[in-house]
């Protein structure tokens, strides 16, 4: 924890004189690349697909581990960054930006969407454009937020869950959202060799967050072959595979 | 139940010879009046919220209460409308649009936006954007999917909730996503006479989805005087009234 909070420290120090003046300039991905820092977790789905959406864009945020298992996200030197204590957080060091934090996974994936428009991660027509957000959020609203740490420790607190009963509602919840997934998808004219065509869009950043989420957990839910099919496709995209739990500064050793 | 029902096979047999050409042409608005069903419930954030946006547009979609206390989202004439079962779900029958209902709130108020730009329900720029869509999923994410009926059945039958920790789980989580959205709204520069600046956008909305409901429950959150301020300016605007749960098809009589 100590060195993670040595990194904010240096970090605001650091930027503190330059907020008006992205300092790199070796061409826009490499000035991109400077503007950005993004405070995550390393097993988090949500910083999972800001990690996921940057990539494909060709942008590289300096990363922060935020170790939540420690309660870092309480910690004095990260509240100054973000208030409210959560990840992702996505600090823009743009010249004239504001200095606010953009918080919640779908609103900054819409921005990275905005701000850096190829390759496109949302499709061209409305209805396209519906339903790939729609696919998103059963997962990234209907589904992700109830296995979240505050959900676990109220229930075990308030209501006596022990391990098994919290085991027993993740896979519940993540069964539940991804065969409704899986029903969409199988049968929905729209899908391709990804949720939504044939290129990637945020609706398989949310499948592969949440996919990668279950492997961290060792859950593995039964009858989602399309959903599978679409997360073998995202896989053979670096961008996802370079996303993985696993690789993240603050997971665990093999 | 069978009045529902009754109007949903109505539509079907109304709107099968008529997926590629609305037939009243009375102007712009009435034309878009005509060409969206809006599958509903009375007292629901999220289909509060599409009906707000729609409002604000100017658009008046037919609107079918779907009810959720007696199962209707899962007889035979929804599913054929939407096989998922779930509601709001929004059937666009333009000129040319697919069929296939849209869903998931934030989706749907994305198309509404898209589709009928003014009067704007985001901001102009990318992160005032951002912001207004991170407010919102504090409520339409964060807070709400928790105390919707699918969780109540799994506590209920899986970990023995009676009424009074339903209530309890119910008051938590409205009390800290909205204690949550204060803190935001006191602190942030962004704030106005709504969450961001001085016209209603999508989180407001939200907001107000949120609040309507919380009154529906006779629950009371307190300490979130900036986010009660911003309510009272929503009602002021006819649109956030005439959605109020109590004044919708299948509310219970005064």
């Amino acid at each position: 924890m100590a060195f993670v909070l040595r990194q904010v420290d240096r970090l605001l120090l650091t930027f503190d004189s330059q907020v008006t003046a992205p300092t790199v300039s070796k061409g826009l991905s490499m000035t991109n690349s400077a503007r950005f820092e993004l405070f995550s977790f390393w097993r988090t789905s949500a910083t999972y697909r800001v990690r996921v959406a940057f990539s494909l864009k060709g942008v590289t945020p300096k990363e922060h581990n935020v170790d939540l298992d420690t309660g870092e996200q309480r910690s004095e030197a990260f509240l100054k960054i973000n208030p409210m204590g959560a990840i992702p957080a996505l600090v823009d060091h743009g010249a004239g930006q504001s200095q606010t934090p953009l918080t919640q996974s779908q609103a900054i994936l819409e921005f990275i969407e905005e701000s850096f428009p190829t390759p496109a991660l949302l499709p061209a027509d409305a209805h396209g454009r519906a339903r790939v957000r729609s696919l998103a959020a059963m997962l990234a609203a209907d589904t992700h937020p109830l296995i979240t740490p505050r959900v676990k420790k109220y229930l075990t607190a308030t209501n006596g869950f022990d391990d098994a009963a919290w085991r027993a509602w993740q896979i519940h919840w993540f069964t539940t959202g991804l065969q409704a997934l899986e029903q969409r998808l199988a049968s929905e004219p729209g899908t391709g060799t990804f949720c939504h065509g044939n290129t990637p869009t945020i609706a398989d950043i949310c499948l592969a967050s949440i996919i990668a989420v279950t492997r961290v957990f060792k859950i593995e839910v039964p009858g989602i072959p399309t959903v599978m099919r679409v997360m073998a496709a995202c896989e053979r995209i670096d961008a996802f595979a370079a996303a993985d739990p696993g690789r993240q500064v603050g997971a665990p050793q093999a």
